[in-house]
């Protein structure tokens, strides 16, 4: 008999939609020593929460996350809110106990950050933090790819994430058009994604220069009650150093337009060459300066062998997988970390380093300067 | 409290897996008058049965099919066994009142399939043919725009069904290899699928010219004891007539090097046209000659949309699908018939009238002759 | 002193148009060992006559094909002609002791084709048939990797030749919708191209079986003088099998909505598999099972490399080439075969053989039945 | 008679070639009021000038431009040289009296592009900056596009230039590593396009944050003698805002492993977006907010219809053109306007416009701030 994790999940949007899926799926495709249970969910919103829970089963309901996370009978916290609250409900979790999995960014800043990997360690509980794309099958082969040498040194490092929703004019004011209560706005929503991903292909960012942008500086209130200021970024683009010498340019936008969840990277080393995008992310292109020259060219890796990255417990070549999946991935390798009692990655010190680029991006920006970032 | 629908499933291979996958996920998305119960699964391999068992949690294990369908507890037989059963399954659960969904192809040829609607016409059960790719959205869509006249008079309909795992010639012999076990090789399994999808979006098929062949003539039996010859056909490509006065141009292979599960429609209309690749299962291409000369081009279009069909009950645009969510379409849309008591599609007719042009390809190969499909 | 090569062209429309130009170009690119000389252009209409002159500059008009064949001071016969008119030219062409190009299809039958190579060879002349796609550089690649053994025993060759000219029902009635006019329509057009390549790329044709079609069985006159009705078939397409056991699949329409000049092509080897579309012609897909199972995946090879054929006379990597070079690489190879005393590829026999498949498959889809193509 | 333009070409490498070929073919395709008679070229080494006269036939040589400069026979001179003799050339022209045409970047610097604006315009002569790249039909569609409304405000115009030939380590030490010699390395040469591009499509820039990187510091002297240090820039990536409200991304690398003259730029306004690709250059990807949601997605354009800019002149739809063909297009507007005695674009001016941005980038890469573009 294996044994239980009772899963405690708080928050109830679109990422504890994601996050709930992946608990129903997980134990019927990993081969896990623990048994997740999807106890009780929480949510300060009583019509969100009924909609979770009745959409996917958790057997209780918690109004309160305070109370949540001193019950007995919970081993695993999941933080899907707002990103204020973050550091809060995580460090209350860990202190009581609880293996801890929480939502990308991790928190408002670096500051909070550390807080929270400070109690995390102290308390012995595996972290995690939800950098989901990590566990792309084609991610998790380009980092094999990379670490094998196959690239060689790596000169560029080049990521956009696009979507277009807010390009819309008519979409309203919601608060992630705030800067107080989101920090700020594709920035740490999208390039939170790409600089996790460069800080696992390529290793940490030394320096930034960023440029920020509201394209549309009022929008109505969804509310009819009149017009509201726009402080949140539509757009962050920025250029990076990294410590081994490569060089980054990262974007992200909501303004996009036709692009709706479109994440490209694509990096060049002195060996080889790879390019991923995630609206096709059952691929990988790989070009190889080892093959002749007559036929060289970027290779269009359909990454669905069973020799590929996760892909032993799903279907046969050539059946892809969706989005969905990465959480499945993701959640699955918190539970093997717990059930084997080891360490699992990405953590929360993969989510405070990811948050000093954050926040020195934010900085440049604000400032219009190069800005190092801090070393630990 | 929802009417509970006990599942029998007979099959424990890849497509008892696939289906198990939907019934574990379907209620989750879909708004569902009834609640699928996962309570028995039934092989005669108990080590294949045992495995699906474990996976998923079905209830309970029968190791013969004749039991299972007569079990008062179960609403709905699920037959995923090799087609050489599926007649006899399908008729026996048609007469003790079971709805019956059953894999494609529906049988071993368009008679048999003539009986199984009978009898499940005449028992008044639910009866589907599980052609899953008519769930896909990008398809869902191509037949809405079809409908709509965007695409206009239909004059191609080219399709190709590629896969490349018999191009290895240590692939060992198996049951696939044996004409007399399988029906047909490729043409069955593939060409089923296209042939549903031309019925589907253009029309009933008339007459067909066929070529098969077999490019490894002897293989070596897993077992070991020496070689057995193949007679069941590596690939079968055909030519058609459609009613509509459409051609239509079809090919199905296990030898394309390269290509591991690449179903690729091509649509050609007095209007429009449309193209279609299963390995990129979330984008449909779509050309307009109602667009301005200047700006004329094959549209990609990202099938995510809350618009687009089934996608509502997923994720925001551009967080794609996979290959199994086809399924869970399928389950979904059954079970909605079910509990609506209306008619679900693509019904036994369906699996019979997609046999007929199977039947008729395959004479036509063996005979080398243009062949008429029979009308009804 | 190079010796000059006076070159004679007959047929003053779009194919003289093309062959003009790589006369133009030809001797600035090539390392030529003549001189081509732009002499005489002929054609009966002097409007045409007059234009590609005045574009192209060539010195002298005639408009009688048969004064020009006869002259003392032509070598080179280029003949750009509807054709009906290529036998007789070709013929009396090589009897005056001129060498002659001829554009494809090489006549109206092989009958015809048989004359006109007996002819040729018996007046020792260079003959080339201008199946210019051969000289494009992806397709001389492809040619080379194959010859190398890189994508092994040959299994499938599936061609398509798209155009979309005819969709619009107001496209008027013209020569080429009489089949005694121009022999057949969209078969000899473009179905003499991909055939050429099949025998070029894997070898002969030894039998089909086709199914042709009129979508607007009736035209409108561009004169005014009412409809006539169209007997050249809009859409050819036909399965094929091939002397080394290969099995074939082609086709051509001209009723490929939204495609303009798109010529597909699939092959599909032991080893490995190459895929080519005319609209991006300095692209060469190419799998190689060689490749580790991780990294495998179709390599788009971008063909301007020095390394790949004719692009050391062209632009640094990167730089891509038109389609009209494909013409300049054909005039290039005959000047060059006509100034070392070599033979030249594509020849008269190779319009030939082409050409006995062309009427194989006619008379397939005419007949219904499965034909043998004849051996030399 | 027309009259004729006696053309002097000074430079026989790379681009004196190309501008050659452009000569040679430019009147049988544009319909010219003047005729261009290839005149002189010049070349300080003896050696590439007897190639380039070789190769296209130019009817005298000279090895001094200064003398070349002052011939009376001589209408037009077209600068190809190094960078670094732009300016002298230039002035010296136009104070005889001759038209010019000068390859990008103008200069090495926006004061000496300053001086052969005032010089040109002095003298009342046409002149002409050789921004190739808009002579693109898919860019002057994207234009079009534009300029009609069609992509609304724009927020984002992102474009990467990417090449690879310089990530071989053996690559030998050349001028263009010098930054004495070049002024720049990967930028001047790479950047000075898509800055052109940027403004002929979006606007000024007003601003700029660069960062440049060399990633091999030292290669090998080709003549044996040792090895000498990089100073020029092997990437060069920069931020901008334009006086428009839009936001920029730059990037020019020889560092793309696979990448061979990948210049791909991304518009994205507030009613469409554009994406085009200099290694597909016959296409353009468009997207409109105005198709329905249903439908919406990227266009792929295929720019060869007689409706689309230049290609009345060329071949029927689908039948590509290749990179040399910008060159014909420049030089035939530029031949239109001497003949019509119209101004021409891009001109001197666009020349200095680039270069002031050119320069503001160097500034910002070697200083580590944001710079402003100054105003004319």
């Amino acid at each position: 008999m294996k044994k239980e994790i009772n899963v405690g999940i708080i928050g109830a949007s679109f990422m504890g939609k994601a996050h709930s899926n992946a608990y129903l799926d997980v134990s019927h495709y990993f081969d896990l020593p623990v048994k997740p249970v999807m106890k009780v969910a929480c949510d300060k919103n009583p019509e969100s929460l009924d909609l979770l829970v009745g959409q996917y089963g958790w057997q209780e309901r918690e109004s309160s996350w305070e109370r949540l996370v001193e019950r007995d009978d919970i081993d695993l916290i999941d933080i899907c809110t707002p990103n204020m609250y973050h550091k809060e409900i995580a460090i209350a979790a860990a202190k009581n106990g609880k293996h801890v999995i929480c939502e990308k960014p991790l928190c408002m800043n670096a500051n909070e950050a550390k807080e929270m990997l400070a109690a995390a360690e102290k308390a012995g509980v595996k972290h995690m933090t939800a950098f989901n794309y990590r566990k792309i099958p084609a991610i998790a082969l380009a980092k094999k790819l990379i670490d094998s040498g196959k690239i060689g040194k790596i000169h560029h490092f080049n990521a956009v994430y696009y979507q277009d929703w807010l390009v819309d004019p008519d979409f309203p004011f919601v608060w992630r058009h705030d800067l107080k209560a989101g920090g700020s706005g594709a920035h740490g929503d999208m390039n939170a994604h790409t600089i996790d991903l460069a800080r696992f292909l390529v290793g940490e960012v030394s320096a930034v220069s960023a440029l920020d942008k509201v394209f549309i500086e009022e929008r109505k209130k969804s509310d009819g009650s009149g017009s509201a200021k726009v402080t949140a970024d539509d757009a962050m683009v920025f250029l990076a150093k990294f410590d081994c010498g490569a060089i980054g340019n990262f974007m992200a936008t909501r303004f996009a337009t036709g692009r709706k969840n479109y994440l490209r990277i694509e990096i060049f080393g002195s060996e080889g060459a790879l390019s991923f995008n995630l609206e096709n992310l059952n691929e990988l292109d790989y070009f190889s300066r080892q093959d002749d020259v007559e036929t060289q060219g970027f290779r269009k890796i359909l990454v669905t062998e069973q020799e590929h990255p996760y892909m032993q417990m799903w279907w046969p070549p050539g059946h892809i997988i969706g989005w969905e999946h990465t959480f499945i991935h993701e959640i699955g390798d918190l539970l093997l970390a717990i059930g084997k009692e080891e360490d699992v990655k990405p953590n929360f010190y993969d989510g405070f380093k990811c948050q000093q680029v954050l926040d020195a991006v934010l900085y440049s920006a604000t400032n219009q300067k190069w800005v190092e970032v801090p070393d630990f």
